[in-house]
């Protein structure tokens, strides 16, 4: 029986972004490098197969209640592979806001430092903010967003795969390090770039590092046919994630790829503990932690209606939401998922709110372990994912609960690996690597 | 009595960059981060205040005989600060070609994870082979790159400088998170960026990150003036190193700073070994590594001669030097420090390509332990230097020799710390915090 991947989000102080009022909370968490090591060891000692950290380049209007983004998840990751030798890694980082050849260079950096356990979560950044802090007078359409992306993660790959096997001679004797010959550049010209490369070094262990891509939008959706190793996303419905993985599959097949070579991983916000009474005692406690006016209101702008119409706890329609999906900070998969709901029956916004974590979009499990056990199995048996991303209610809970709780009976049931087998993350996920590794003769 | 400061750089093989060649030798050590985690740990156990990453954003065409540009500094070193606890870290990054923004966040997320221990060498980028990388038809002019280096300061010192002390208020009972008066945005306009700002997160321990700037050029110095906390300099006379740390101290004066605010670190290529004889039998080794013909036709170019009318062994007088430095990857600084040594006597390429590591323009210092803390504390008593920045000539053996061998006895005679006395590296340098670090009331 083939197992499930689970990667752990490390966003502190939790996918409820309020969790810093609870009463153990430490408000300052999310820059604590200490913190992020002792969830990097548990996660470790869980045999998970990655951490993840999401990114966004801006500061979040919603400062004055929760932070938001925290440190950059490169740097921040980079240093977790420290005090950790098998966990894989996946740093978000955008394609609207970095530069190709450094971003290269980067996630190659970490494939040699972590040795062939890094991945990069693709983003092209919805949040309107940033674009303010990189020059830009608007923020970049979508569409431009996402061919900029097609053609930066083409001249990524190729700046990866720019050293061949054998490239480093190292003949001691003639002094000839390097056969100019096997290292290429890439003379890319473009619409968004010109890059000539190559990179400085080779490859890492894994070739190419894991790409990640999380975009549920038709852009996103053949951004990631053709690129992604793994597919991030995000369902409310059985349904709706059953159908978008068979969605992925053939869009990969239809780019001529192996769709067993696309892994989907699905978001899923956990809340849990021992006992069911105490998972719903801290999802009350957690609930009550939320400025649900406001949360509803932004919520509602999102699905493209409007707080003057719709109360925290007024029943939306199938038939009151618009045709399309509005523009905003809500992607579409999110707005996807949340309608989704809406069309199995009506929902307020304020239970929107909360069984997604404060209204961000990902599915809420509350449960005993065994009841989360349950369900990811039935998620999982039911074809609506390869695995899944695991994001913590509140982080200082939920991420230690989850790795000690829920994992010791999936590894019972034989759903996930109860050792790391192989060295690499790619090699763990089922993935071929990406190219032969080159070694000195 | 002052006490000198001390870095160590970590690029690998060694500054004689042929030291791949010798028998005990890794030649791809470069990209092994348990080696760089094995340097990082000596240099701490030696209390050395930091170690130093050089970069370039490119191949340089000598891959053919060595190693060039390594592995991103920035995840390399973020990763050695997980298995060190005092050790500072010192990043290269340039200013031609990266973002303000990004640029801003990585350090402030560099010096939350070091806990106070990060610094960023500043670069223009002189490596031609870089613009290509990044859609420049060509390398920008030295003057174009300083004026977008003192602009892209200004901007991410700004952003650095954006939250206020008591910005995150955290009241649980309210829910009030932060304090949005007390975040800055800095809204840039300027020739070169556009920056609304402020970053995500608030300042890490040390406010800003340490600022090293290593230009020797008249730009280079007025950049050093208004903004390094550590001036990192070349120079191959005595006479030389003084007038230059007058001149940058006098500069800091005139930009209205305190000039004991501006340190100067000298840049030593070390070769030592327990007995002179040693260190001799060692340098004899390292100079036969080197391909002298094709670096004494390099080092002629950037000296503005031709290998046409001075082979290897033929001695360069001053009258034979062109009035003007010529552009081209040759520093400013490298060239002013070997045309001071043709001043004083002649010299043959080959002689001023073995006396610098291969061509790379710092002065070579070979011998015991003991003639290397004599020579290093002249030159510091002479004020040549606030310190140094030892870059070990063959890495595999020299950097563990300094910090093992010529180090107590620096220690000894109370020239260099015995113990690590502050938390960060600012404090150790003898450096005001930038500014009050923000706490929770």
């Amino acid at each position: 029986m083939s197992r499930m991947h689970l990667n752990l989000s490390l966003m502190t102080p939790g996918h409820f972004r309020h969790a810093w009022r609870l009463p153990h909370a430490d408000p300052l968490a999310y820059l604590d490098i200490d913190h992020f090591q002792r969830l990097a060891r548990i996660a470790e000692a869980a045999k998970i197969d990655a951490v993840f950290l999401g990114d966004g380049p801006a500061l979040r209007g919603e400062i004055e209640d929760a932070p938001g983004t925290g440190l950059d998840p490169l740097v921040l990751l980079g240093n977790l592979a420290a005090v950790t030798t098998h966990l894989g890694v996946i740093a978000t980082s955008s394609t609207t806001y970095n530069s190709p050849y450094n971003f290269a260079r980067r996630f190659q950096a970490l494939d040699h430092v972590t040795k062939g356990r890094a991945a990069v979560n693709v983003v092209t950044t919805g949040t309107p903010a940033a674009a303010a802090n990189f020059g830009l007078a608007e923020h970049p359409a979508k569409a431009d967003r996402y061919r900029r992306a097609h053609e930066f993660l083409d001249v990524v790959t190729r700046l990866w795969d720019g050293w061949e096997p054998g490239a480093v001679v190292a003949d001691k004797t003639t002094g000839r390090y390097a056969d100019p010959a096997r290292i290429h550049r890439i003379d890319h010209h473009g619409e968004f770039f010109s890059v000539a490369g190559p990179l400085p070094v080779g490859a890492g262990p894994q070739g190419r590092p894991v790409i990640v891509q999380a975009g549920g939008s038709e852009d996103g959706r053949d951004l990631a046919a053709r690129f992604a190793d793994v597919v991030f996303t995000v369902a409310q419905t059985l349904d709706g994630a059953v159908a978008f993985r068979e969605d992925i599959r053939r869009r990969a097949e239809g780019a001529g790829r192996d769709p067993n070579d696309v892994k989907v991983s699905l978001g899923v916000v956990v809340l849990t503990s021992a006992t069911e009474g105490e998972a719903q005692r801290r999802e009350r406690e957690l609930h009550a932690t939320l400025p649900i006016d406001r949360l509803a209101g932004v919520l509602l702008g999102n699905l493209g209606l409007s707080a003057k119409d719709f109360g925290p706890d007024d029943p939306i329609t199938a038939a009151d939401l618009p045709d399309a999906v509005p523009g905003g900070a809500f992607s579409t998969g999110f707005a996807t998922a949340v309608r989704a709901l809406i069309a199995q029956r009506p929902h307020t916004a304020g239970e929107l709110v909360r069984g997604s974590a404060g209204g961000a979009g990902h599915r809420l499990l509350t449960g005993s372990a065994v009841a989360v056990a349950d369900d990811l199995q039935a998620w999982f048996e039911a074809g609506a994912a390869d695995g899944f991303t695991v994001m913590p209610a509140d982080t200082a809970a939920d991420f230690g609960n989850f790795a000690r709780l829920v994992v010791p009976i999936l590894q019972d049931r034989g759903l996930f690996q109860a050792e790391y087998h192989d060295p690499t993350l790619r090699g763990r996920l089922g993935l071929a690597p990406a190219r032969p590794i080159g070694a000195l003769p």
